[in-house]
């Protein structure tokens, strides 16, 4: 139960596809267990600041076990979690775009991306998570 | 299709006759297609809290490819891109004021204007901008 | 005269054979002409101290486009760079393992390799960059 | 007993005429009394890494009223500011470059080069100052 640099190019090729499909160019990372970094791409014409968001998705996914849109909600004003952006230095991310990757029934990783608009990341981390 | 010295100065002396004319001293910078610093000045009198958010917003403006005003729209609490502030290491600054550089349908730069209100700051950064 | 996603690639499955050839896994990076990361990739075991350094490797490299080892000689205790290391937020990497990559004469990304010695560390991205 | 925008202008100038004399390419930076940037620019073709580097030699030199490289002397292992480059962030850069700029018998602020050799650095930012 773990994930590993074929599994990170599975998922970021299938979500590659995906953002070529939608014509919108994005930056696609993969964590592991740890939260760790293990794979990371820009495509052509993908935003330079999105490469931190992207990574940082990744991590907020796994460090939390959740999809960051959901986190979104809670995260808001007046909510429950409101200001968990500001703790871990700075790399919680509270909009869509980051999924947790699971195997047997345990959370191993995550994928985050970020290049377009929260429905399109949304739709691209979908299709990474999907592949895996 | 790059930016030069030359360009920034361009660029920097048409937004500091705009905030002359206009009587608000101004911080003004303009970066590269790399998001890279190439030239800033603080005009006499400007605020020293501005350096870091005029270079900021020439950064954020070149890592989206948009102007900070329209980042500003989707980073407010319940849009799609709340809590973008956190990220980059705090280098995201989502108010008016930097605006994109293009040259040839290319975003090659970009101008980070602060000192003022965020009207001022974004008719300087035009200003600048107009002349590039 | 830039560097894209495809360039990367390239670059990184030379290094990673190479780092397969010499029994040691790698954290391989490469950043484009802004020094902005365009592709990372954590090979399976490599250590998770090495991601923040292979990354930071290859922008020390386009920053002062140089190789990292060359570096090291001048960021030597009485040497004329001494102390360079704490500049840039900490990113100034001085030990081998980051190489320019040029193309027409201009150096327009670089790769960052890290995991093993710095022998280790200087082969493979030699071999990274010998893709180029 | 100030340092205005025309003052930075008129040392960048020099330290610009300089660095073009002796073909390399420089990031000269000016601050005020405060230590906060004035103005700064990037030659055409000047190191990237170099940009934080001048403006901090610049704020160095302001902070604690010295040429860098007189600090640096201090800065080395066994001496009796070893470590310093570690304070304040990491702002404080303990080579040569950077060199305090006076009027009436007052430090009024400072000019911060980067982008040569120690010497290279040196020798413009002399320049820079011998202007004021």
């Amino acid at each position: 139960a773990t994930l590993t640099l074929d599994d990170a190019r599975t998922v970021i090729a299938a979500a590659e596809q995906k953002a070529t499909e939608i014509g919108q160019p994005m930056n696609i990372a993969v964590v592991d267990g740890g939260g760790n970094l293990v794979a990371h791409v820009r495509m052509d014409g993908a935003w330079i600041g999105s490469i931190d968001i992207a990574i940082n998705k990744a991590w907020t996914s796994r460090a939390f076990d959740l999809a960051t849109r959901d986190l979104a909600e809670n995260a808001q004003p007046n909510q429950q979690f409101y200001g968990i952006h500001a703790s871990n230095g700075g790399k919680v991310m509270i909009f869509a775009g980051g999924i947790p990757l699971s195997r047997d029934g345990a959370v191993v990783g995550a994928v985050g991306v970020s290049g377009g608009t929260g429905e399109q990341d949304q739709a691209v981390a979908e299709a990474g998570a999907g592949a895996f």
